[in-house]
Formats: structure tokens, sequence, C-alpha cells
């Protein structure tokens, strides 16, 4: 062939876990060789996968002298030069990811909890090996958002990211909002149509998203930002009025990742809050994932793609795959910065946060009491920008939503429990953040 | 320091040209060289700078013995690892950064013009000295689609990418649409206003999207699409009148680049089309770009950001001077699969091109006309799926708006000319593809 091509080496690779990802990565190493090849001068070559159920078949062809149910075996033979984790849960993955990376083996993970919560002790051990940790395939599946904050952006400070990480709950939030429906039944019908787990409190309650965040927090900062740092609020129980509403008003409900500098602080959040209905982030709906990285020299940037899935996420784990493969190649560079365990974070007080707000009351309808209410709010330093008052049936609390100025959240919290203290309150109120996409007040 | 850190080196770094983003990019090596240390254990040295004015206060703290309007000796000079070629055009430009290339020095370069006509020697010519060519500013400023294209994305083909590529004709659409002016009117305003250039023939022509068409459709596929293969068409003279009968029928006009497979055959273009209103595309606005890829493996990703300006465009030159030295200090590997001039694409002919079309004829309001329309569009195979006829004043010629079904571009093209030459007709007919993000008909 006439075309000059660097020397080509074939890199040996071995997968741990034959789950859903996995077999798409095994799939991948079979058979897009060639399209590899073809763009990195690298032979990847499978040397080695291991799973608890060598017997079940999962519809590709794959040697069965390679797949074992002894995952160290995997990680310890000398064919093997790139290790894929992808079993999944903690303890196991962590100390076979540990094993690979004191044998100076690159690893390649998907797994966003145990980044979250072994990340430091991880990438302290990749350093301490001169090997490298790869996680492309841990936030936002098909989209290569890792790889755009630690490269593509690379000279630019992230002041602020904004996520939708999750792609069960703007699949849940996208069928209330198209259907009027209780999120009970559209749970439901998720869990039926696979885009819900049967346990779904990972992902509905927040957890995933928080898991998702405390990367992207610890890699845009530099610093380990710990899972017990970033509080936490899931969509479950969400109501289908306050989707109505917030539409009238102009936005859209979607379970956020929150990343921003303070001042020298650093505030990470998973809450559910108003968007505004022409932003960008609006219109990611169903399954989708999306991050906004707004950056000091770059501007406004914006991820879009599918977060989960066979392909998109096995998409991700091979483009890891290659990059290890070539940095073995060259012997680095193996990258140092993040996940620095010496470097301590300063987070921000999460009661300090100041947004605006949007608050459902539940008012009886007599004169005088949203008076008290406002006079509730302005002790609390909690100015109303506008007020709704929908109409309810004879005798009933009647529905009012406040939108208000920026405040502190600590100050919000209190002004609703003085609220709901009331006699004339009918209900708990509601109250969602709304996100502007704004500095962060200090 | 506790930390372990790989072994810094400073790497020397040459500006080639010092206008808008030269300077941005000489001050960001001047201020950010600690945020670029701290992710990368790399230390860039500002060694040379040369432009043709010397003397010019560009409002940066640049040692003015660095300064010089000598190009030939920044690159020569052996204190300088990586050329950043930023003096734009083509002759100069293309001899200075070849010079580079036979010194083994990489090279960066936002020089889109020089790359869609000179990009396979260019690439050569890196590729026969072991080093490299980076070009992430070249395409939408500050988003990082290259680096998606050739790493993140690395085991996807590349079914279809479609791009807003260029600012001025976003924000010229965009304004069109919230003012109901003429295009001459909004031309003028964002050229005082300083978001088109006096001679704005290369942005509104679409001649800009063009080049980086060219870039995108190279760097997907693997060899090199010349400029002369992609048929373009600007937006020169757009009507409101168009955007507005667009948006009643859920869609909005958007300058889009266009690259397809369609067989084994390649299909690249630039047109003005009408995307769905409610896909992300349309939403974006004004002087921002954005770029929907669609991945075998990935599914759709888009991104978005800004396309150009100071800060944007020099954070991914600094991104890819990064790249460069941290390349330089491994000895490569240096990207060889693209832009091979001995890899022949196969391109479409631009007739056989199948979308559904947008079609406004000007027709006088007689019984029968619309059927001998109707016939001659039938008679070239094409179908209409709806039709919107707008009122008129008495004796004006009626403006009927057609949507038709999937058409092949030459029978769309030759129905029009027969259509014009009717003499019922009362003006040129206007005509637009349709897009629906969907797989090229064969």
């Amino acid at each position: 062939m006439a075309m000059e091509r660097t020397a080509e080496r074939s890199i040996g690779v071995g997968v741990l876990g034959l789950g859903t990802v996995g077999t798409g990565v095994v799939q991948g190493i079979l058979q897009r060789g060639d399209l590899i090849r073809e763009r990195t001068d690298l032979a990847l070559e499978l040397r080695g996968v291991a799973d608890l159920d060598t017997e079940r078949d999962r519809g590709i062809d794959l040697d069965p002298r390679l797949l074992t149910d002894n995952a160290e075996a995997v990680i310890d033979d000398p064919a093997v030069d790139v290790v894929v984790e992808l079993i999944g849960g903690i303890a196991a993955a962590r100390s076979l990811i540990l094993r690979a990376l004191e044998k100076g083996k690159p690893v390649v993970t998907a797994n966003k909890a145990l980044l979250a919560t072994f990340g430091a002790e991880l990438f302290a051990a990749a350093r301490a090996n001169r090997t490298g940790l790869f996680f492309e395939a841990s936030v936002a599946g098909g989209i290569p958002i890792i790889r755009a904050l630690q490269d593509g952006l690379v000279a630019s400070r992230f002041d602020r990211i904004y996520g939708i990480l999750n792609g069960t709950c703007n699949y849940i939030l996208t069928q209330i909002e198209a259907e009027g429906a209780s999120f009970d039944d559209v749970l439901a019908e998720a869990q039926r149509a696979g885009y819900a787990e049967a346990d779904a409190a990972l992902d509905i309650d927040g957890h995933d998203t928080a898991h998702k965040t405390c990367i992207l927090a610890t890699l845009a900062h530099g610093g380990a930002v710990a899972l017990a740092d970033v509080p936490v609020r899931g969509i479950r129980g969400i109501s289908p009025l306050d989707i109505a509403y917030a539409r009238e008003l102009g936005y859209r409900i979607k379970l956020l990742s929150v990343v921003r500098c303070a001042g020298d602080e650093l505030e990470a959040s998973v809450h559910p809050a108003l968007v505004p209905l022409d932003h960008m982030i609006a219109s990611v709906g169903g399954v989708f994932n999306a991050v906004l990285v707004s950056g000091d020299l770059s501007g406004d940037t914006l991820y879009y793609g599918r977060g989960a899935g066979r392909d998109p996420t096995a998409g991700a784990v091979l483009a890891d795959i290659a990059d290890a493969a070539s940095r073995l190649l060259t012997n680095g560079p193996w990258s140092t910065a993040c996940y620095s365990a010496e470097r301590k974070t300063r987070m921000r007080d999460p009661g300090q946060i100041r947004s605006r707000h949007y608050l459902r009351l539940s008012l009886q309808d007599r004169p005088g009491i949203l008076a008290r209410v406002a006079r509730v709010l302005g002790d609390h330093d909690i100015s109303i920008a506008s007020v709704m008052q929908k109409e309810s049936a004879k005798g009933a609390p009647v529905p009012v939503i406040l939108l208000t100025h920026e405040a502190a959240g600590r100050n919000m919290d209190e002004a609703i429990r003085q609220i709901d203290a009331m006699d004339c309150v009918g209900a708990a109120s509601v109250q969602y953040r709304i996100e502007d996409f704004i500095a962060a007040g200090i």
C-alpha cells in the first residue's frame, strides 16, 4: 500500500463483565477492527473475556476459549495489555481495577458509582504505576464529554457545567409532560418498556446523576469531590401539575446536575429545576442526555446524545481502549492532573446557594392569606417576582404559584417550613429551583 | 509537592499572524500557562511571534523582542517546537506550513480555506516528515468537533453529519425571522454590529461553510473531498416570506452543511434547508454553530457552541498546541489516516440526491393553474405532500406553497424550469430542500 503508515502493533484487550455493554464492546473489537485500524493504526486483539456466566448465548461470535469465569486470570495474562472493567458494582470492581493498575496495565471503565466513591484511590494507583484510567463511558454514554473537558477545552476554566445525565429520569419527565399522566403510571410504563430498571431508585432518586456529577466536578476542578458533598434530590413523585404550570410560565422541569464555581468555592448538586423553554437544554427530550459547559474562553458549549444503551456506551469504551492502546505504544502520556487526593476542593454550603425559585402553595380561599405568605417570604429575604393563582372547586384549597427573585436555599427551606405550618395551608408546598444558566451569585 | 508528576518539559511555541485569533492565542499562552500546566504537565513557552505589522498596540503584554515580521525566522528558530499558523489566506500560509512540516515541526492551523484546497498535500507532508497537522479551530471554533470525530467517536461510522457552521449566516437568518426584515437590511445591520464582514460574500454565499464541509467530509470518510465536489448555495437574498411560511408549516430555515453516506457514495453539500422546529438543530440561534453527527454506534450526537470569535477560537488553537506538545514529548502518535490523497472518495452526483422539497410558486389566480403545475411535477416523478395557498390582492399573483415527497434534485430543477416558463407564473419559483435528518435515499 502506497500510503506511509506508522508501525502497527497489536494490543491485547481483556474484558471483564459480559453484560449488555461488555457484549457490545466484545462485538466491536471483533467486528470493527478494520475501521479502528484504518483510523488509528492500532490493531486491537481480544485476548480474554471474563464473566461468571460462561454458558449464556449472547449472540456474538466469541471464541469460547477466550471466555473464562476467572477475572484475575484475564488481568494477569501477559498477552492482555489493556483491561476493560464492565462488571459494575463496587467491591469486586475496585479490587480488579487495582490489580490491573498495579501491574501497570491501563484500565478502561464505565463504573460511575465506583469512580464517585473510590476515584481518588484509583487515580492515585494509576499515577503510582505510571499507567492510565479511562472513563469516557462513565458519564453520558455516547457523548464524548470527558474528552471535551480534558482535551478540547483544556485552556478554559469551567465556570458552570449543567447536565441532563440520566436518561430514565429525562424519559419519565418527557412522558409526564406529553401524557399529563402521574409519575407512578409513567414509571410503571417506563419499566414495562425497558426504559427504567425494576429497581429504579438509583435513577429516579438522583443517585446515578450524583455519581456522574462527582466525576464531572472532579474532572473540571482537579480536586476530588465526594459524593457526600453533593446534595441530591430526585424526581420521585413529581406532579404533572407542576410540569404543566411550569410550561404555562415558559419553563420545563429537568433533573439537572449543576457544577458551578462561586468565588473560590465549588457548588455541586442534583435537583429538578425549571429551565427556560427556549434554552437548548429544554429541547433535550426522552432518553437523551446533554451537558452544557460554560468555559471562560470557549463560552457556552453543549454536548448532546444518548447517555446509555449498548452501542453508544460500547462506542465510548472502544474509544478509550484505542486511546489507552495508543498511549501504551508511546509509553504515555498518562493523565495525571485530575482526581488528586491531595488537592482539596472547598465546597459551598448548599444552604448558601442562591437561585430563583418556583413555589406551588395550596392555600385556603380566604382574604389576606396571600399577604400572610408574602410576609413570611419577606421575613426570609425572599421577594416575589410573579404570582399565578388557579381556579379551584368551591371550598377546595387554591393552587397559587409564585416565582421568586434570587434567594438562598436555606432561607427558602425555612420559609416553606413556616408556611406549611400555617393553618391556612391545605397541603405541603412544592418548591423547585429555577435555573437561568447564569453565573453563581456569591 | 507531594503529588507525583511526569517529568515536565517546556515546549517552545511560535505564532505566525497576530490578528484577532493570534492575539488571543498569544495572550492565552502568556496568561494560562499555569492552568494548562496543571492539567497536562506541559509548560508552553512563547518563543516567537511573526506579523507584518510589528507596531500596532494589541493590548497584550508581549515582549517586543519576541515579535518579528519574519515568519520564516520563527519557523526556523530551533527554540520553536510547535508552529501556529494564523495568518490566513492561501499561498503564503501554504508555503509556511510546508516549511515547518519539512523541519519535522507540528503545525496548528485554523485555516479552513487552505485545508479545503491543499489539505491532501499538507497532510501528506506531515506524514512524510513524521509530524502532525492540527486543525480543531478550522471548523466550528469553540466546539471540539474535530476531536469528537477523530477520538471520541473513533469506533463509529459516520452515516450523516449536519452542520450549522457559519455564525454570520445563522445570525442573519435568526434576525430575519425575529424582525421580519429583508435580507439586505439585516445584512447591513449585521455589518454595522460586527457580525458580518464588509465583504460578506465568503460567508453568505456559502463558501466558508463549503470549506468546513470539505474538512468534515474528509475527516469522517478518510479520502480527500475536493471543494469542486461540494455543491454550494448560500443565503443571499433569502426572503422573510419563506422564513415565515416555513415557520407556519413547522420548520425553520438554516444554512446546512450536509455530509451523508449513500451506499458506497458520499454526498457533501451546502444549502439552506427547512428543518423541523422541534429538532435541536432548529434551536441553534444567532451566531452559534452546531454539528449533528449520526454514527452507527454512537447514534445521534450534537455539538453546539460559538463558531468564531477571538476567545473560543483561541481556546481551540491552545488545545491543539497542548496536543501537539504532548505528542512531541512521546514522539507521536501522529494521526495518519485522514486526508489520504491516495484514497478516492466516490462522490454522489448532486442531481441524484433525494429529499423532500419546499416550493413557493407565484401563480395567477385563474382556474386550473394548480392542476397544470401539478402535472409538470408529476411528469418529473415529484408528488405533492401538502399545499398552502395564501390570499393576495385582487389580480396579483397568488403565493402557493407546496411541500413535496422525496424527489431527486435534478428532477426538481427541471420541473421548476418548466413551471417558471409557464405563462401563468408571476415570478420565479423559490425552492429549498427539507431536511428530515434521516438516512440518504439510494
